[in-house]
């Protein structure tokens, strides 16, 4: 489940009552704890490392500040033109996110293999909204001025992030142990298709193209929002799409064929109503996707603060207990090949 | 364009400063003053009249406050159960609303056929979505839980909706004289498609089929964000499906077949940017779109408060002389059949 190791659990709460958002980040004893966490109290079957997307601007050089509560991160001295894209750390920022890759070792470690380990980056789109917005945004008016009028500074900007964050999962895969590696693009879904193929995926079929390079693990690809795209995402490179809760997977698994596994997909605030309708919404998704290879059970986008845990177990009960059923029965085929890989 | 009466004109904000948004709304000789503004001032080849899609669920009983700057307006007592949904005034809701009629009437009356006429009704989904949380959401915890948890509560809500939203629109034709009727679900893309067919579209259709019964006017449709149901959408029964910026228009155009004509779709962000960019925006989408018939050039959303009006006359400008340049080299058909309909 995206977001899995949060606030909704009070494990989670109890930890963080001690220390602030980033130091929780920063220190692998306390970030494997409470990325180990719902792996013992929800039975989730990979652990995500506790971190966030935005430690990538932070270690080249942007101060990030973290108010729970206060609307989100921010960044308080967003980039405002070409020199400030310029000054950028790229040289160094990945040693700067040592404390990652430490806290991936020690989980790893830890986990003494029960589950595979996750480790994950924001997409360059993504971070670039962020350093240049300095905050989350409702119209992305900052970023699209750029785009549409300083296009050059843009995709400077991108490409230094793309860069780093090359180099940054390849590093969570060699020095952390990661199994798997994740790109999430949380705001592509603000672009025009024409802008989401120019200033999005290309960044990251650069990254995806660096880790394949470098590491043997398997790639997920998250592209919220971004429901027009799914042939182009699918021949990114990437193994595995992940699809937000909005559309059908077994329309997009029609649309783009079998070569990519898909992740996904439902929606997050259904963990809300009762488990018996839980278990109806799972049932719909394992439906609609049929007896196809590659399936990654998963939310649609990260599980919400309020959610009540007891309901988030049902909903991985329900998600193992009737793929069982329906391994048993023949409905669908157990793959061991896909289960190896992803 | 998309709330072309609004905001970004000084001489809106101008009338405004004399009334509130709601004395506006139900003044028709004020609502007809600003609907007309956009078509005087901007260029643009139809008016849409001035009002809110919230005057409905007032209409039908609910307290109604608009105070701008204090986050859209609010419900300040959201339905809460079947006997709130019970308490509706289906019956006389329609005759509430006669200032919309009447604002209609004098504005067509003022435009003296210098360009149709646009009236308009949210959908069932986003009123019920406004009238179930009170106000604008993020996560729509309090309707999807009635989704999940209380469907018939919700079903009867939306039924109720679609009954008012039905007569409203029919009287907007025969009593305002309004020459194109839009249904507009700014909220269906929070959605799963099973939920958006589920709970949304259903019950536009049933005011689209009303509407055709009832008069011989065109009718659009526009689901924004609803970018995974566009065969769906253009089996409904509309004349026209709007389409947010998202999504290549050409790509849908190919997908749904020349059964009904595209709305859309420029990104409304993109008006911010100089008017040279703008004007590559619109070649792009015209380009996409290609030799087929039936397409009204449109924002992908609602024009946004702080656009310069110079450069919304510069996107119109540029959608009518790059839409005639194509009609002169042969690039494009100018098809009457279509420009007399829609």
């Amino acid at each position: 489940m995206m977001r899995q190791a949060g606030r909704y659990l009070p494990e989670y709460r109890a930890v963080r009552e001690k220390s602030d958002f980033l130091t929780l980040c920063k220190t692998p004893e306390l970030a494997a704890e409470v990325t180990i966490q719902p792996v013992d109290l929800v039975g989730v079957d990979a652990a995500i490392i506790f971190s966030d997307i935005l430690v990538v601007p932070e270690a080249m050089g942007m101060e990030l500040v973290v108010e729970e509560g206060k609307g989100g991160p921010q960044f308080p001295t967003p980039l405002a033109n070409d020199a400030d894209v310029a000054k950028l750390d790229t040289q160094g920022a990945a040693d700067k996110l040592q404390y990652v890759y430490d806290a991936l070792a020690l989980t790893k470690k830890q986990l003494d293999g029960r589950v595979p380990l996750i480790g994950f980056a924001g997409a360059p789109w993504t971070l670039a909204s962020y350093a240049i917005e300095g905050k989350g945004s409702k119209l992305y008016r900052k970023i699209k001025g750029l785009m549409y009028d300083q296009p050059g500074m843009l995709h400077d900007l991108l490409k230094a992030l793309a860069d780093v964050i090359s180099v940054y999962l390849v590093r969570q895969v060699k020095q952390g142990g990661a199994d798997i590696v994740q790109i999430f693009d949380s705001w592509g879904g603000v672009l025009s298709k024409d802008a989401f193929l120019e200033f999005s995926l290309p960044y990251m079929i650069q990254i995806i193209e660096h880790v394949k390079s470098e590491t043997d693990v398997p790639v997920i690809l998250f592209a919220k929002g971004v429901n027009t795209s799914y042939p182009e995402l699918a021949n990114s490179g990437a193994d595995v799409v992940g699809l937000d809760w909005t559309v059908d997977i077994g329309e997009v698994r029609a649309q783009i064929g079998n070569h990519v596994a898909l992740q996904g997909n439902i929606d997050p605030i259904a963990l809300y109503s009762r488990p018996e309708n839980i278990h109806n919404e799972v049932r719909g998704i394992l439906e609609s996707y049929g007896n196809h290879p590659g399936h990654i059970f998963n939310l649609g986008h990260g599980i919400d603060k309020d959610t009540p845990p007891e309901h988030a177990k049902s909903f991985i009960r329900s998600v193992k207990e009737m793929s069982e059923e329906l391994y048993r029965t023949g409905e669908i085929e157990e793959r061991k090949e896909w289960n190896a890989t992803v």
